[in-house]
């Protein structure tokens, strides 16, 4: 029997402009591709769900492209502060980490929490502290310094706005949250996301992305889903969650639940969410100009956008 | 017509032993009907679901008997970090706020988070910040100081354990989380929680109070609840989230959804819920040996309890 497995991926979503240079379009799907090949040839090579979203996440952080790790935004103080969290199908294991400031890789230090402590949510401090104990390597905040970010807040600084990594204007120089949902060989899904949150936030603001429900949700008898967006409104529709619900207890099909979510409950204009179901289905929705994105699979398709 | 209201209140939920003097047994038994005496005389005098909800939860917390402002436990430094949150059912405006230090009333600063600023969930200092600029009244962490909590947790500290409030033995000196859920005369609901933690906690550790879905949720079309236990289990399951599905979606009566719950989905002896519905219903639901909890309305009934 052939073994079915798939993998969707986002790179943020929001108010992507078309008017953009071919090259800079071009970059941004090359690196779609590029991650989106590695993650599909992990699961092809039989890697299990929850390895292959944490390593094809570490590639977008590791990419100075997306607003996680190396690309991250910066907050108000002109600093650094990332979120991630990483759910395994299986049995809803669970971890995140916010505010970390000298993690290189947010989703691996979450995976660790989920591994390794009784608990779920580490933050700031408390959580570098439980990284420091555990063995993680450091990196100077400085590591996250990029001059097109650096340009970015100084835009936004002294008007006191803040903006998602593409709203308005900003394209090229911001791309929102990143995430990864997969469904193994095995049978098995799971869901990572990790971000940079907002250019110029304020007051430790903590969005969607490490909030299991909101942002990340993995379960094996629904779904495994991830967001990108205006966090506080996936945080009051505990959107990734909602969709579980739609599935298991409405009966609705992946892309169903997905477009209804989009279309009905989510407020217009905040962003989209990606997700995989236990049959190996991908299915993608949102209700932005745009979504960086990509899905592939054992049945042998494999497509990276930007717009609709 | 006449108007129908409905409140019900929790004080922590554990492994409360019965094995305690008429006298400490009388003490909370006193607390919590103080408590809901007021926060029924507030619905009946048309007061309305958030402000009933916030005035309660206030009550509970400069209240020293209870795990939640005065009455805090103590992290793994010795220090006191306080979460709350609030949400109100009408359009699912949410405000929460974590580890704070010094904030007398944790969740009124959420409903000021709620109503001052986009974000719905904000950090330690961060949070701090705002609520200076917000004009609202510091206390020194000292404030925060008891006796039975600073010996609660010099006898955890060595052992390296956290505990909730009332974990095994600890009975008399420790309680949980505490949460207010109501329907008012309006037909509007609302749901608040405020907490000091489990005691001796590290790594910046989050629970489920803070977090929307997890430990706080309402929604005028199905309920408002509030949870109390160990919050990974809450937030693992997304409980507070899927009390309103399993009664949207699978139309399941607010009683039934609640005991669904405890003992199907919830890991045993993890603590509890409380709950009302758009119909002025009430529910409690726990399958830990004990919840500190009452339930009153406009239907005559009121009612406190500690076990079954």
């Amino acid at each position: 029997m052939k073994k079915i497995y798939s993998i969707a991926i986002h790179g943020g979503a929001g108010a992507i402009s078309k008017n953009v240079s071919v090259r800079d379009k071009d970059m941004y799907l090359a690196a779609l591709t590029d991650i989106l090949f590695y993650g599909n040839g992990l699961l092809r090579d039989g890697r299990s769900a929850i390895d292959t979203v944490e390593l094809v996440v570490n590639r977008f952080e590791d990419c100075e492209l997306f607003n996680a790790g190396k690309g991250a935004v910066f907050n108000s103080e002109g600093k650094i502060e990332l979120d991630a969290a990483v759910m395994d199908g299986r049995d809803r294991s669970c971890g995140a980490v916010t505010c970390v400031t000298r993690i290189k890789n947010p989703v691996t230090l979450a995976r660790m929490v989920m591994e390794s402590s009784p608990h779920i949510l580490l933050c700031g401090k408390g959580a570098e502290q439980f990284a420091k104990e555990h063995g993680m390597k450091f990196v100077r905040n400085s590591y996250f310094f990029t001059r097109k970010r650096y340009d970015q807040w100084l835009m936004l600084k002294d008007r006191g706005n803040t903006a998602l990594d593409h709203s308005s204007g900003l394209m090229n120089s911001t791309k929102g949250t990143v995430g990864c949902v997969v469904k193994d060989i095995y049978g098995d899904l799971a869901a990572a996301t990790s971000t940079g949150g907002m250019t110029n936030k304020k007051y430790g603001r903590i969005g969607d992305t490490p909030i299991i429900g909101a942002g990340t949700f993995a379960d094996n008898s629904t779904c495994a889903v991830s967001c990108t967006g205006t966090g506080e409104e996936f945080m009051r529709t505990v959107a990734a969650y909602e969709i579980h619900a739609l599935m298991k207890y409405k009966k609705i099909p992946l892309q169903q639940a997905l477009d209804h979510f989009t279309a009905n409950i989510l407020k217009a204009d905040t962003g989209g969410l990606i997700a995989v179901d236990s049959k190996g289905n991908h299915a993608y929705s949102f209700n932005s100009k745009g979504m960086y994105r990509g899905a592939a699979g054992s049945y042998g398709f494999f497509e990276v956008k930007i717009w609709e």
